[in-house]
């Protein structure tokens, strides 16, 4: 049977098991699902499924196994590496409507949620409570708890809090076949076995589906200082944040925005940011109200000490959150200026990090585009985001061009290609010469013992190697080496 | 060939590539190889083997590989479930000769170490740099980071700092083909490709041999606060613990012993515990120093609110250090009183912990068994520690049954078999109960893809079924229903 008449059967298969209004199939519904926040890319799957219990999505999975059609998960479509972008054909399995908060534990300091529960709402549950979800990936409003599991998303508070799987104490996850099992417990300690969970997160829907998700929780920092710091060169942002460090102090953020990122953010938001700087730094520290004082003022002399032309504290809370909601702008307010902005997320070591910064600009003086840096400088994540027009294929050819030397640069400097944001499409090209073949071969090996007819999202990460299950992509443009020609279409 | 001209064909090959100092063949060296901390088993090897570089213990795995002889990976042999424990023939692979601490990182806040290195040690390198590697099993005197990495190993300050896997950034591993990669970087953010280093920490030898360590380090806390409660009913201890969780305070450390323990720390130590109370707990705030004034405070109240007979909070650092010693003894201390001391980590939901410990002491009541129980209540991870005699075969049986029923309660209100040492030989036939015939199963296809011919540490976690690998250990005495009757040889 053709792959298109097996589908077909698929999808009166599904409609035995799904009511109307859970399953759609008409190309002008299924649009909104054919793309996610990578830009210029997308593919038009043959039905959008959106389960609400676990049984369902193992009858998905379990049909689409007998069918041999593939199924690419996703919850709100954010995904900046199009981890979540269906190749043409595929069976789209969207998880927003498993959206219920299970229970919150509160003496054991746990949540247990479904995958489309939405990032802030499980902020907001358990804050109300005076409790704490660290994990604040920039998209948090909008992307699910699911979704950040499958990319291991990262957010502002890397260097004091970790990231998402450093919360995810145990998951409910459908294999291939439809069988349903849990891994973890509330226990902080429990090493029954390897850790099947840690293998799923950062996973990006190729190794199973995840269908409940049981979270770690802190309580509640009593208070918090935030600070803006001003400099004339952005190398004295990076000796400020090496100094807090040898101070012993971690901040719970550490952000910056380049010159160009500071000025789209003012254009946009008119909070007072100054043009004339090469860098400002957002500290905040976090805890116990008297660490919280002395850590902010140690930090602001530090600024001071390493060139800082001022530093201002956030009088209070509303100011605090002006603050880090203009670095959180970084991307809608540079997204005005150009038509098309590329946002990567190289990663070095912390001590790198300033180096990598002018090698970006540097990197974008030579292919002459344009490009703005912001990013968590505590933890060495830099997001250089490129003010593009798709519409013009040599100004993005440059941009490829430039992000494959700065992914190269990353490496070389013992840095990896994506902080945050994972492998998805755009950077499995760049992925073997980050780890190594011989991890990328472990890899689709560790692949095969849970999805062995490669029906999970294939070609994502890795290229897919099962028979029948290669080249069903088509995407509207090229974003990296990782695309081939035969997946490129002319740009509608 | 069979497996014994294999072995010895092996030795052969070993002796052109290793001098006469770093292989020993004669049992009465192997003997003390032949076992670890794990009471009443043991394994006569055919060889031990000290490699001091990555390509020599590639060159020990490739041809053992060759020569389909089974090799078991150790460090200092401190285990609790045999998981280093060889079978009789195996190759033993010491690393205790890879000891060096090669780069201390302290802008990236990272240490790379060799897996020889003792836990103490590390320690020790980084606290002279201000800085702070938490995990502190209580075997880190003695044990090694590879040991520790192996079995994910817990510590008294789990609630807090987390666990070894917390702390392990990447690893270098080597393949039973000789084949070497470094998995990880020194990013807080890297999410590249599946966790890899995540699937090689707990493994317990059986998927690779790890020959570096790249670990995290955090700022060493300022200052820190002993407090010694003294209570009536270990209920009382329970909802003091519960109390400080609501308070949203998370104690660095909150240990607890019970009246059994207590007697025999008493008893060995002379530090004035009363002997008329049915549990202390020990708790340690740290941090700022106002906040673990604060802290320590608040926990002082809230111990009295709770029913504490006293509580006492230590004078100075010297002191503090004497309660913790007192804790860190209960295994010494009770070891006095009975030959064979047996000592569990079945865990539990740290609400659930003081049910656990009276489950412990009605079970033992029921078979007539002593036990004294102590652990981290903070985390939910108890120690029963059994006094038995290994002379007395129905004894020990006694102890294995209320073992097995411990092990299934704790399973059945949410808990795991094991918090920190480990399923290896003792635990492994309980491990289907505690995560499922599913996850075992998927747990076996895992170790296939790094290790096909089953050569690494087989038979630890689960049965070995390679063929040609099964059956080859020889145990002195039967600890749980793990091992089966054949493996049994008469005690010495």
């Amino acid at each position: 049977m053709s792959q298109a008449a097996a589908a077909t059967d698929l999808i009166a298969a599904l409609q035995r098991h799904f009511p109307a209004d859970a399953l759609i199939t008409k190309p002008e519904d299924m649009t909104a699902y054919s793309y996610d926040g990578t830009p210029m890319l997308k593919g038009m799957p043959s039905a959008v499924v959106f389960p609400t219990t676990t049984e369902e999505v193992a009858t998905v999975l379990r049909l689409a196994t007998e069918s041999g059609t593939s199924v690419s998960t996703r919850g709100s479509g954010t995904g900046l590496s199009a981890g979540s972008i269906p190749n043409a054909g595929d069976i789209v399995l969207c998880l927003a409507r498993m959206n219920q908060i299970l229970e919150l534990d509160t003496a054991n300091l746990t949540i247990l949620v479904e995958p489309g529960v939405i990032n802030a709402n499980v902020a907001a549950a358990v804050e109300a409570e005076g409790l704490f979800y660290p994990p604040d990936p920039g998209s948090m409003r909008v992307s699910t708890i699911g979704g950040n599991v499958a990319e291991n998303s990262g957010g502002l508070r890397g260097l004091k809090y970790g990231i998402t799987r450093d919360y995810v104490m145990g998951l409910e996850v459908v294999l291939p076949t439809g069988e349903t099992f849990f891994t973890g417990t509330k226990c902080v300690k429990d090493v029954a076995g390897y850790s099947l969970k840690d293998l799923f997160v950062g996973s990006e829907g190729t190794l199973g589906v995840v269908t409940k998700i049981l979270l770690k929780l802190l309580p509640k920092p009593a208070a918090r200082k935030t600070l803006l710091a001003i400099y004339e060169k952005m190398d004295e942002a990076a000796a400020t944040v090496s100094a807090i460090i040898a101070n012993k102090i971690i901040p719970c953020t550490a952000e910056f925005m380049d010159r160009t990122t500071i000025k789209c953010v003012e254009d946009y938001a008119h909070i007072g940011l100054p043009l004339d700087c090469d860098a400002v730094l957002i500290l905040e520290s976090d805890g116990h109200p008297a660490a919280v004082d002395d850590e902010a003022q140690k930090m602001e002399a530090l600024c001071k000490q390493h060139g800082a032309r001022s530093v201002k504290l956030a009088a209070d809370l509303e100011e605090a959150t002006k603050l880090m909601t203009a670095r959180r702008m970084a991307i809608p307010a540079m997204a005005r200026v150009a038509p098309t902005t590329i946002l990567e997320d190289a990663t070095v070591p912390r001590s790198r990090l300033a180096e990598m910064v002018r090698f970006v600009q540097k990197t974008a003086e030579k292919y002459n585009i344009q490009v703005g840096t912001f990013g968590h400088f505590g933890d060495g994540n830099l997001h250089p985001l490129f003010l593009a027009n798709e519409l013009k294929p040599d100004e993005i050819h440059r941009v490829h061009e430039a992000v494959g030397e700065i992914f190269d640069h990353a490496v070389k400097i013992g840095g990896t290609i994506s902080g945050e944001h994972g492998i998805g499409l755009t950077k499995k090209a760049y992925l073997p010469g980050a780890i190594g073949e011989l991890n990328v071969r472990v890899l689709k090996e560790l692949k095969r013992v849970f999805d062995p007819k490669g029906i999970l999202n294939p070609g994502k990460i890795f290229e897919a190697d099962q028979p029948g299950m290669e080249g069903t992509a088509t995407f509207t443009h090229t974003i990296t080496r990782g695309i081939t020609p035969e997946h490129l279409i002319p740009q509608t």
